[in-house]
């Protein structure tokens, strides 16, 4: 097989950050074998990724502690943006024409393109029909930096049917603030989306001086909602009612009276949806205390070590509660979060660092010192 | 004040099954004093039962199972039909004329009614307004045989905008099998409507044999759905597929098989939806496992002794489910379940005792001997 | 019957506009008989009105341009706000404490309410239980200024149930300015409700310069949705702008070219929701040309004259449009709408004029001379 | 390129009927080249068709009705089913092996498939991410007998992302009858889905009788909608009545009272939804004039001719309807089609013929001569 010609060089070689063994830091290599165009097979295409995202997943996934038992040595990362630099090719080298790249709708050689978590859905079984590509029962093991080889490398094979086409309308000055949008943006975003909640009404954030909730808040007031943020210390305080929150609440400094405080904040009875975007079981079944009758939690965040949601099953009911498990989300969610973006009413807030401090970083990360988002620069 | 004139002559006393001590048998009293329709207050009218339906719950609050401690001397009961025989009128007995009357749209003297569970709503809270009147944040605390007096007596005090006009097209010989309705008939058909499920898909009904779970087979397949039904046992194994359900697993029998069979019966995937009606925890947690990606699990049964779901957040997020807790339905709901009832759609299969057994009646619901419904003739 | 204690002293007349004969000015009385407490029906309050807002429908229900038949003598007017002076009771005047009331759920005497289009609902038949109670079958002919009296009045008699309680948080200096929410707020409000846009989407408004269009820019902004304003003039245009509409298109300017510059506004493909509140049926049927594939066009305005929307039904399929027809709002909507201006999302811009101005009012009106809506103080 | 190897011996010429020249009958051809393996582009298959059925859309097509100025030469036809016998390949005939493929969701040679109107999608443009592929941007003019060469023909080409895989419960001998379903069954399928209505609620469906109509009530009633059949003659009031209409109105005998029987037949009140599978415009501005307060009416039919739909805009507002313009459906809807038929909830009357009839077969359906569908066996 052959790729379009390419003016762009592709090294046999290149740098990469990698998880040789579980709960190490990565190995950083700086000859990776980058893999040819041509071993390219169907559907596939390769990236030469310019920013790459750090999240709180990569140290779970690089600790083993999902249990997902990653396929080591793995490059891992999962956030990245960056151009497409060959595509797989059909026949000996003529050049088909496909439908849609000239629409942009199909990526080609020369594109900038983001990657995700989820790097391909076959996009033709039920999940997929429906609309609901992250449930792809085909493609689902294909995530990056999970079960195949992600952004934390100068090159990586990525799928031309999911990879994020990057509107023109974002210079390139904005590529590294555009790198967590793919991941945590997505995320969040998904989750207001599926709140239940209408404009106007309350949506309590929960972590919302995090890396989702900090973007959360941003989403949520340009959907119209009114947000209770919800998280603690004076510097998070600040920054959630600089970014547009409606009340905000500290779980420590209220102690016993939270529950009382954030229906207090929201309006009396309580906010309509609560979004929770933490990883400790707790603030999930204070959610379901606080929140309005007949209102909504939307479980996104994925705490460590196996916790629960306990709720008592007549509080469900007499409060006739609804509770959503919400992963990332699709394609045309991510087109929407970038749109905006391009509207300006969503911001990043990162700090860029070298690829070559991607295990320091780690261990920022998990030590809780990261305000906003890590990127780093390839 | 006044009410209509009436034809109907109103006793003194009547008789009522009192809850007099909690843990107890009701107190079986003949000269219970009947309010006299003087003494209605606005929106109230006094209703004489001519069958009242026994339910699980009756024995719930007779013990204080759910600690509401009920107002006793408290008369039992939730489920009841019979005919209005006085309306609280304004004046000093002018005839006004109420819009509405003459379209069957309000109650008046000589209405056959239904009365149930929740026994009025104010119209106009935020909660009644968007037309989820069971969560009225005014009138939530006016239930029959829990919070004010039940349909286990001969007369009744209830409300005008609450009460259940019964349609002409049931016949007075129906009206037994209707009781059951007004409770167990509208929460389980309630569930299936919030299920997300659309025609053609499954669901699973957890409690299919029981006194809702069998209502539910009939509504499930009126609605398009496919039903496994989950219960245990030859004879309800017997009545489930009798009543249309498309797949049966026996929990029991099946053993550790118990989630793969479901699967399997439900096309493989899984079913798209789960309404669980019965009183423990497990089968909730059970039905999480079961659940199809992107399926809805419908809590109805209310343990007692504090019954918890517990849901692995991963879980959740990973299937991205959704869980929903259901009371029982709005006065629109009731009419739609009495439609289907009309339209030969559902049918209750019940058994007729006197009034003097409702101890006995009780009892035998406690030990699981009850197959169907209990419906007292006053 | 009997009110409750009034400290405000009831006059036996006092001033109205009244329609006594179609097509010509209205008839100013002085000494219009006020309702005496006493006379009041069930479910009936009287109130005195403190501001009413001149609505174009005054127009046709004078002229009988709907072919009504209004029940003349009538007096005219549809949107106002006042205090309760009296409420119908139970009795001889004995003090009958309803729920809700100390919640504010209910409305007592010296409430401050506000008077819509619709004066009541009955709220039990199957249109009220599914709440859509503007489509009441029972009350939908109580229309105040059409079917019975209005607000040009200073004291007229409306219902309990239906008039809408004025939140604490509005302070009286806002009262002129809550007029206009009570029809053309909660109108164009409801038309956005039902557009099937999403936050991020685009949204073109016709008529966008008028009574309900400038209302429906600042709801649609508030909504998250991005607003191509539609109208004509420079006037327009720069309030339009002003009040946060993401672009411009002036129907006579672009000519030819309207279609095209509409989608070319929205984005390249078309707005997904077009809102038409103006009288012509020209801009309905430009709207189905100009709407993105599967958008949704909101009919509410109404012209005069039996305008007709014709489309074409191959285009309707081959686009899969959707088209609604959107009377005025709900309860619920109205309280969503005051829930707005309480958090400064929307304002109306008016000006104050006497009652005794009234039919110059409608002469201005009439010439198409008025710019935001103009509010009589009674 | 290459394809897989194929025992299926592919003849280099093969029979067609062909549309030469509008408004003249099929050119009738023996040896009509076929595609070789080899030619495939990408995401092209090679389909030999076995049934192919006739619809009244291939008259429209071959006499130019819709102006859409076809490529001819071009071969008619849009049902077909039959056997992929060569899918386009990478490479030089190296087997690649496509994920999905052992799962049945990706089609293969030897595998049965349904060809439809719209014969691709990009599945990447925004209609498409939407599930709304239909309506996609970039495949639209894609459509088998319109633009692309149809289903009368021995072999014809087609697209492996769309064309339907046949569920393995479906037995051979039931192909002829799965034809009609991949137009007619999945159009009128689609159009109850987008009708609003729910289980217990009324369907009117306009042209009952008929090829799309005989299905609708079929699967309105598996979707548990009670149908009023509209049509007209004995015939066709039996053929309604035996599928399981709720009720008949017959347009022509109930003339100046069809309104008001339609309304009678269903409650009363009018259909909650009417769907309207007719070429004529009058059916369409009558179904305004019937529907419900709050109904949603559907338009499926394409008249020929340019018939417009008048309504007037004052009764869309009055009775607050939603009109809603619905194609054929997506390849969820046709999966859950077939889903039905498996289900044998959903039977196509036909009669089968030879191919070399079709020219016959289109004069009688051109003369409404046909009764059920007509299906060519090649």
């Amino acid at each position: 097989m052959s790729s379009h010609p390419v003016a762009h060089k592709i090294p046999s070689t290149a740098r990469a950050a990698i998880i040789t063994e579980f709960k190490k830091p990565f190995t950083l290599s700086t000859n990776h074998p980058v893999p040819s165009p041509s071993s390219l097979r169907p559907g596939e295409c390769l990236v030469k990724i310019e920013y790459a995202g750090c999240c709180h997943s990569d140290i779970h996934v690089r600790d083993n502690d999902w249990g997902g038992d990653s396929p080591v040595p793995l490059v891992a990362g999962h956030e990245g943006v960056g151009k497409v630099v060959a595509v797989a090719q059909f026949g000996n080298g003529e050049d088909v024409k496909y439908r849609g790249e000239e629409e942009g709708i199909r990526v080609k050689v020369g594109d900038r393109v983001g990657l995700k978590w989820f790097a391909n859905a076959c996009l033709r079984c039920e999940s997929c029909r429906l609309g609901r590509e992250t449930n792809c029962s085909v493609a689902r093991a294909t995530t990056h930096g999970y079960r195949v080889d992600g952004t934390f490398a100068d090159y990586v094979v990525s799928w031309t049917d999911y990879v994020t086409p990057i509107p023109k309308a974002i210079p390139d000055s904005d590529l590294p603030m555009i790198t967590p949008m793919l991941c945590a943006g997505v995320t969040i975003y998904k989750a207001l989306k599926v709140c239940n909640a209408q404009p106007g009404q309350w949506v309590a954030i929960s972590g919302a001086g995090g890396g989702l909730g900090h973007l959360g808040i941003q989403f949520a007031k340009a959907m119209g909602f009114r947000v209770v943020a919800i998280d603690t210390g004076a510097s998070k305080k600040s920054l959630c009612l600089s970014l547009g929150a409606d009340a905000w609440v500290d779980f420590v400094e209220t102690g016993e009276k939270f529950v009382q405080e954030v229906q207090k904040a929201a309006g009396g009875l309580g906010p309509h949806a609560a979004v929770v975007a933490v990883g400790h079981p707790l603030p999930f079944n204070q959610a379901v205390m606080y929140l309005r009758l007949a209102g909504t939690l939307v479980a996104v965040g994925m705490p460590g070590g196996g916790g629960t949601l306990n709720v008592p099953i007549t509080l469900m009911i007499a409060k006739t509660l609804t509770i959503v498990g919400s992963a990332t989300g699709t394609r045309q969610d991510m087109a929407e979060v970038l749109d905006f973006v391009v509207q300006g009413k969503v911001k990043c807030i990162y700090q860029e660092r070298k690829m070559e401090e991607v295990n320091e970083v780690m261990d920022e990360l998990a030590a809780g010192k990261v305000s906003g988002r890590i990127v780093l620069k390839m």
